[in-house]
């Protein structure tokens, strides 16, 4: 029935099913429309359904149309979120691949925000943004959408021990050296946010970019002029964080946030600071349920 | 009993459990030796344990120095394999962090092998290899150890379409086209495999690259004489693959060459092509049990 | 005269002029309006002065206040090219940093282009575009544009190695097989093209693009549907190329079709394949004048 | 007179000269013997000769046979320093390829040093050095090499900016404030070094990682015990630099260092901030030769 040369649809010699096959790497322009604006992004999409065990390839040329057909036409009719697009890919990449039991499509792109600095300049800042969509073939679609925010942390531990110094060599001062923000290593730190999106819910990634950018020591900015640069670094050495306080402090948030979602929306938070005393980097991180954060 | 200074010991505000928290990116030198020689690598990598939900933070100071005292004596006491040197760092970590009830290491290395080309000529070839320890307060650790392999693969589906139009066009060949290497789109690709190793099991990583390097469509070479070129394009040719057939052959392979592992072993295998004829790359996956594949 | 904290312009105690001070890195969405329409380009900026000997630091937040300016404004009002951007910043960075002598953009972005594929379908195809700014006391500005394209190459060495050996094999056909094309490696090539725009003149990226694009052995697609793989492959195979082709046809192309550009011209072309048949790259490049290649 | 296969050596259709043609991205382990002792570097090699404009390619096999030959051989017998194993492959490539008239070869690798930390604790230090030979046509041979040192830089100007507001604040201890190191922002560093080497001098590398370490406001380390981390952190803080102080400390050393160089040697120093303050990168650089640093 197949032609020939549908060498895809062949039976596999070796009869194992596989988890994943797709394409990777697919770049394309996707317009967003949310409430308060449009956005063109360039987005990275990665395409994939599951194969099994008896065919021989998975015919990916459809995964690229699904992608074309979908992501495209989002010039002309802009799609209302990264992570509904991805949940309507998976719908759609079902019906192409007939023999697939599982899809899964994830987007992610570079993202601007207009911040201010002391109330007084606006500056356009970066962040990524990241959406994900799991098919079923009983129908189900999970979606969920993340961020990552570049950020910066102060270390509490060095802080406390010179501290600790500055009391003995500092003596007159020692009373006032315990409200006074003290010298300490900070850093880069790069945080990333994902969180299940329930069908009957709905998550702005702007609200998720003011939770982790509200939990790291301060947020970075593109421009700082010499006054604003010294309320920030004294921002950041008000809130000394490891990447520890900053995970659990996102947590916190997630849980407060969005209270209706139910106990299996997963979550994940990664915070990892380039630090700036050391050549490797510090990590921390929690990947669970809402409902193991509730225990 | 902690000094002040101990920032780490301290109560957490907000009680979360974290899933894993260290360092990542610590670059040493390591000396393995096997029964056939001993080899410096430059590994990378990274170390974590868990943090209960009590505690403020991680000494990750710690982490690092568990890395110093196993990892720096291999310059004179020689690790038997990356996987045991990940093993026993698990071990160590989960003493030296007594609040931890997990630990993780991650190592990753080039790795060289030399290499016939057309039996005559030696070629120095490159790949990477890779070992991972789980640590578990029950005492329990688990290995795993595995290689990424770079050969090429031809795509069979082009070779057919191909196929077909040459036939119409070289009719009076047809015939002998049939047996004959016809063009086709190939390319660059990268092969993961990753066992787990059982306890009372070895796994040798020259035996896992030969595995992905024989189930690639050629294997690739750093040197290669004019005569060498043409005879590896034809093998290549003669054993067209898709992505998702090398997975299969690897699992095949795997399968019956360590046929006494006991059905929870874990495995993945993970092959991408850096497709020559389109921008994205083309990527199959499994990621199962021994068990699973014996189904 | 200067503020207490303007540590930038204190004298410096190491007396030396240095070449380049600035920022890397910084993030942008920039709109770019050409005759043929509006593209909103997600752009990476280095933004660069010199620094005199005696002058302590740059006042790099005034690199990043110029993008702010001419930058951000392209949402309301489009600029007409990215060298031009580049060449405004250059300007106003000399006015902003009355100490430098020198100043220097550099822009990078993906672009996309739909393409046709066998005339029917049509395929948004991702680029590469760049463009940079000189700046000189003078009042001299220097700008160039650059493109990158991602295609492929068929090898022609290792093609007639297998042809000699086919027609050994396969004596009989050996008269037809001198005009098929024959299996040889081919691979994914990133290739790269930057010219300098004298200031009377403009260069369209697109024609950038074509130039490059239809100097490799074929070009790349997202989506190809089975009978346009086969016709892809056939093309690329009936045009077997060294990265040293690639590289002259394009130096050819470039000096005809803007053949009224003055000898000062710089142009620069580099071609790397990611060779299917080793683990290593091969590349061949020119960095030169036009009135060198005229020679 | 050459075989019909040696496509390389037919006539160039379109007849331009390439300045570099080669093989990039070739890894080789190199076994270095210093007065000091010995080390394992796992390297990766880029390796190029120039190609007259009537020929059509370049022998790239002959690149990789000539990094065989004289790389591999140094598991046998260690090569005295990078630069000189760049030098000796830059004369084999001219041999090799009578056609050229320059070669180039470029080797970068990861490089290890024991370092103390307060006088007790040795930690193994990760650094990059590069080597670069140039071979002409007349028989001269240049070497150049160089390191990569990750380190970290405190703001001079936020300190400035800090210390003015907490005079204010904090008026009763503003006369030991001058004394004392302010909180500012600081952040990891990569800064690279390198230098023409003299036929008739030598240069050790781990003088460079000196240089460029004690450049910096402190160097980084693995291991740091609490103690040790705030005196560092008051070390760096005591010593707060620019980007551009960390260059011109460099050159400045250099100067002093090598004052028998010629006033032809090439010297390059890049230095950048991973800006904990900002999303971008502070980068300074100079580029000149020793006569231009003595003027």
């Amino acid at each position: 029935m197949e032609d020939s040369t549908d060498v895809q649809s062949r039976v596999a010699e070796k009869r194992f099913k596989l988890t994943r096959v797709g394409v990777t790497g697919v770049k394309k322009p996707i317009v967003v429309k949310r409430p308060w604006g449009e956005r063109t992004l360039n987005a990275t999409l990665d395409i994939y359904v599951d194969l099994p065990s008896d065919q021989k390839g998975s015919h990916m040329s459809r995964n690229v149309e699904v992608s074309g057909e979908l992501v495209d036409k989002t010039v002309r009719e802009p799609v209302d979120g990264l992570e509904n697009l991805a949940a309507r890919m998976c719908e759609l990449l079902l019906e192409r691949h007939e023999y697939a039991s599982y899809s899964e499509v994830d987007i992610r792109s570079d993202y601007f925000l207009e911040r201010d600095v002391s109330g007084r300049k606006k500056s356009l800042e970066n962040y990524q943004i990241r959406a994900k969509g799991e098919g079923y073939k009983d129908g189900e679609v999970k979606k969920f959408v993340g961020v990552t925010v570049t950020g910066w942390t102060t270390c509490p531990c060095a802080m406390e021990g010179v501290r600790e110094k500055f009391e003995e060599k500092y003596d007159e001062i020692s009373d006032q050296l315990k409200d006074m923000p003290v010298i300490t290593h900070n850093q880069r730190n790069n945080t990333t946010l994902m969180i299940e999106v329930p069908s009957d819910r709905e998550v702005e990634v702007n609200d998720l970019i003011d939770i982790v950018e509200g939990s790291l020591s301060a947020p970075t900015h593109e421009i700082l002029k010499r006054d604003d640069e010294a309320n920030i670094v004294i921002q950041a050495h008000e809130n000394p964080k490891f990447v520890e306080d900053v995970v659990r402090d996102i947590l916190s948030k997630i849980l407060k946030n969005y209270d209706d979602f139910p106990d299996s929306t997963h979550v994940e938070v990664r915070s990892e600071s380039e630090e700036s005393i050391h050549k490797h980097n510090a990590l921390a991180e929690r990947v669970t349920t809402f409902g193991k954060l509730r225990e």
